[in-house]
């Protein structure tokens, strides 16, 4: 059976030009950076301003028509908010009958890649963009499948584990923003480090300078109990704890010990 | 002695209105979010696309005009990048005088905070957002001065520990934006889980559901040697990531610990 992987449409403005090599437009690839991120970047353009905007965010990815859906399939992403904010103002406005185009961005660091020359240095990264329309969800079943999908990306278990349904306030006081993707990118740089020509023949060079690259990664400490808590650190918390360590740690040792992707360089 | 702390203008554009009280104008403030955070999110509206556009870049701050400029100072941002790379050459584009209108974030989530329902689930963290205009660096002294920023941002003293300065080759190769900060503005949450009086008032809830802080924080591993390294690791990395260990667990535990500021929620 041959099993067909999706990639997002390259667009003139989703194209990566700079270290083609190193890009991917696979659903796949894209959607694990942004599920795995605990915040991403939205971008947008607010009226009446000189400048884009950023506000972190947290995102969930979700097909409510196809709630199967997996991270190599098809999805919108989901953003939550007070009612009133900026952005789900604008979301609602109608003289944008698609949306609000917004761009969304994860960037997962997991190295600094140290070599002979500073023009040479380099991270091991895994980055992600996204181009779509947001629209605020008005079906109240929609809503509620968002709002779990977010809570259980903060903690996996988490909305069982606590607390539901939302009541009637909180429904009416959270807005739930649904953005359709139009195109995407990401971007992984894995490996040790690389030099140019002169610097390798440089032997007096290679004996002074370390070359390496020094691992990051995410780490979640010890669970600290808040003031008015009477129960033990639940095993749904204490597994992510564990787990996302110890994933995290391996992720980047394994970037760094990696094969590096030759670049073709392609000026954009 | 009075000592004046200064404030970016509050604009429109800049102005945090929902959870104000978490807001800060404070220059020292902002900055430090910034000059911490080895990857900044730049955001600008690239020609002919539908949508804004958001890089990841290593940022530095700093003024050339005034070196010793410290954290608490007017201060400028510097990126680079491939010397024709899109944002380079929409930098320099002459029907853009004043440069390229770009919009900066950096954010440090340091903890999951859970509370006795999703809605009251929070994240404590540190976000900082820069507006400016971008504009090409030309002057070769000041482009080796920002170069020199942004690699002892990467690693304090990497720029004297590797072989500089750059060749012809490298400082061609290389562009150098300078952003001039119109404003910029930060929101900081720090402290335990807070819940609304109904939940509060359940005694089965609380004694069923897990409340408290999961500490989050980078963490630098222990550096790796590349394949044609010959020297051990030098104090002044192997300093670096320990100092910076040290700090981002500290950082994360004291501000779960630390006294929630009082929401005063103001609409946007």
């Amino acid at each position: 059976m041959v099993r067909y992987e999706l990639e997002y449409p390259k667009q003139p403005y989703s194209t990566v030009k700079r270290y083609d090599s190193l890009a991917s437009y696979s659903l796949s690839t894209i959607h694990t950076i942004i599920a795995t991120s605990p915040l991403v970047n939205v971008s947008f353009n607010p009226p009446n301003s000189p400048f884009p905007t950023i506000l972190p965010m947290i995102g969930a990815l979700g097909s409510y028509a196809r709630p199967s859906a997996d991270i190599t399939d098809v999805q919108d992403l989901y953003l939550h908010g007070y009612v009133s904010s900026r952005i789900m103002n604008l979301s609602r406005t109608p003289d944008q009958p698609d949306g609000l185009p917004v761009c969304i961005s994860a960037t997962h660091l997991d190295g600094l890649v140290l070599t002979l020359t500073p023009n040479s240095h380099n991270y091991n990264y895994r980055s992600a963009t996204l181009f779509g329309h947001a629209t605020l969800v008005t079906d109240r079943d929609e809503k509620l499948f968002a709002m779990r999908r977010i809570t259980d990306g903060v903690v996996p278990g988490r909305w069982e584990g606590s607390r539901v349904p939302p009541n009637a306030g909180e429904m009416a006081s959270t807005s739930v923003l649904r953005v359709k993707i139009a195109a995407g990118s990401a971007k992984v740089r894995a490996g040790g480090p690389t030099d140019d020509k002169g610097d390798m023949s440089d032997e007096a060079l290679k004996d002074r300078v370390w070359t390496g690259v020094v691992p990051v990664y995410q780490t979640l400490g010890t669970p600290l109990a808040g003031e008015y808590n009477r129960v033990e650190v639940p095993g749904y918390i204490a597994e992510y704890v564990r787990d996302s360590n110890v994933g995290a740690q391996e992720q980047a040792v394994e970037a760094a010990k990696a094969t590096v992707v030759p670049k073709k360089v392609v000026d954009e």
